[in-house]
């Protein structure tokens, strides 16, 4: 086990009970895990109930820091870097400092940095804290099939951009290289005649794929060379990435500003000039996708969340777009 | 000067007359300004009057080698390494050995290796062993306006995309970066109602942007972060550039993949990992451009070149592209 194992639940049996204005979940807008879990809390209108702080894009070796809040200091912990958390709980953690991560604001400890079980729970565990008109996220009698496809997406397309980038040889990166974009066109093929991965609706396996889709030009074609193609030229995919993206609680929790900063400057053994690029133009996140025509409920019985909090509105996200 | 000025012309007033046989193009097939010489000898039908030697695509700090041929030896000039030809001239020569070079091969010794006076030469000087239908490559009343234009090509493009990526800070790549697409946007729009820069026919002009078209989306886009978007995703230049790549002379002395080895494992230090990119897809080259309906004569009153010599056919590359 990688990550901190302890669940927040309805129950409490972890010591940890659902409990609304006592936890706070700290991400990193950068992050495709962190990301996740930011949209899957405004998809289920958790704002209210589970506070939000956010470190800035890049870190250094002790990992992720609240630069970006006034005096360097998160406003509720007190903290400037997120792994006192980490350490307040587990004096020796010896593993990465990781977001997304939920601190408990009473004694200012790690909870939980399980990304994977994290939105699940939010989508479980959390229904009492719901907005009126949450989607269901996981359902049911969807899960058995999501967890295959949520697998197959995690191994070959979230991770799968990272062996890319990560290879130590020639030949391994070819080999990650193939098995990503097979992955890609078996994705490409299931959502040509299927508005999202599960059918009519948005679930939990659209967010994880979008977290990956969103970066994949900014960032994975040239830093990590995913560059078979790019995303905008894989024409259903891309129609699919921005029909979520004009989606409340996608595109509006996306900052690709941040994005390339992180990968290009933290990872300067692979971009040693640590030196952001100016591209892509972003323009064509907002042109019209057409995917409305493959009919679907994108929120099935629900409805889609109001605007952001003001205090979590991406800087500038839509204007740079429009510009 | 930074060029070795020494010219061959058809009057030999700097000691090396115009002569078949006599002389020895030493290309690297990676690099763009000697990719100019190989298309415009070619263009021309000089190979039976002046030999032609190709280094691989890598060099280390002593620079380019014979590694491709047999015993890593020029057959004809018996060399290793391309220095050996300048230092037999200048032994104490202090600048970058550099393709293309011309090499006199009754000594051994370099005669030039000034790139943009070499295939000017080459259209004015060489006219007597021009093939029957050569193009007019560098027309006199054209001149003045192809200067011009070359010029600009040549600081804003050729070299503008290596501003980019060699650029030392982040405020400097920025301004390379929006440099550059100012000048991509303005030949967008220059080629939008001409078939070739200077009308109806091919010149030393298209030759000189063609080498870097080429090199744009295997190599500048993602390696020197010349990334707006890739020349396939700017319509009228990549109609422009698979025009011209789809004529003998041009795509046909173009070597995708020892374009790519050259850059990602020369350039260690933007490159670290020396891992080459498998991407991008390259088919696309070879699909109809449609350019032939704005009319125009590309050899004007010249023929296309016949297939190349058996011994200077790029290995694969139709194979590769098709593939």
């Amino acid at each position: 086990m990688n990550y901190v194992p302890t669940r927040i639940t309805a129950d409490g049996r972890d010591g940890y009970p659902v409990e609304a204005g006592r936890y706070r979940l700290i991400a990193a807008r950068a992050c495709p895990w962190a990301n996740r879990a930011i949209i899957v809390r405004r998809l289920l209108g958790l704002e209210g109930a589970i506070s939000m702080g956010l470190t800035g894009p890049t870190h250094d070796q002790r990992s992720w820091t609240f630069d970006l809040d006034p005096g360097g200091v998160d406003p509720v912990l007190g903290y400037e870097r997120l792994q006192q958390a980490y350490f307040a709980r587990f004096p020796d953690y010896p593993r990465g400092i990781t977001v997304p991560a939920i601190v408990d604001e009473t004694d200012g400890k790690l909870v939980t940095n399980d990304f994977a079980q994290m939105t699940l729970d939010l989508s479980l565990e959390w229904t009492a804290f719901h907005r009126e008109g949450a989607p269901e996220l996981y359902p049911e009698h969807l899960r058995d099939e999501m967890d295959v496809v949520m697998k197959r997406v995690f191994t070959e397309v979230n991770n799968g951009v990272y062996r890319c980038g990560f290879a130590g040889s020639q030949e391994s990166y070819e080999a990650a290289y193939d098995r990503l974009f097979v992955a890609l066109d078996w994705l490409e093929e299931r959502l040509a005649g299927r508005r999202f991965l599960m059918g009519e609706s948005i679930t939990e396996a659209d967010v994880r794929l979008f977290t990956t889709l969103a970066r994949f030009d900014p960032v994975y074609h040239g830093h990590f060379k995913c560059n078979r193609q790019k995303l905008s030229e894989m024409p259903v995919l891309w129609a699919y990435a921005r029909d979520l993206f004009q989606t409340p609680g996608f595109g509006d929790t996306t900052d690709f500003a941040q994005i390339k900063k992180h990968y290009y400057v933290v990872h300067s053994d692979i971009n040693p000039t640590q030196i952001v690029p100016k591209g892509p133009d972003l323009a064509g996140w907002l042109t019209p996708h057409h995917r409305e025509e493959l009919g679907g409920r994108p929120f099935g019985d629900g409805t889609p969340p109001g605007p952001p909090l003001p205090a979590e509105v991406v800087p500038a996200s839509g204007a740079a777009l429009a510009a």
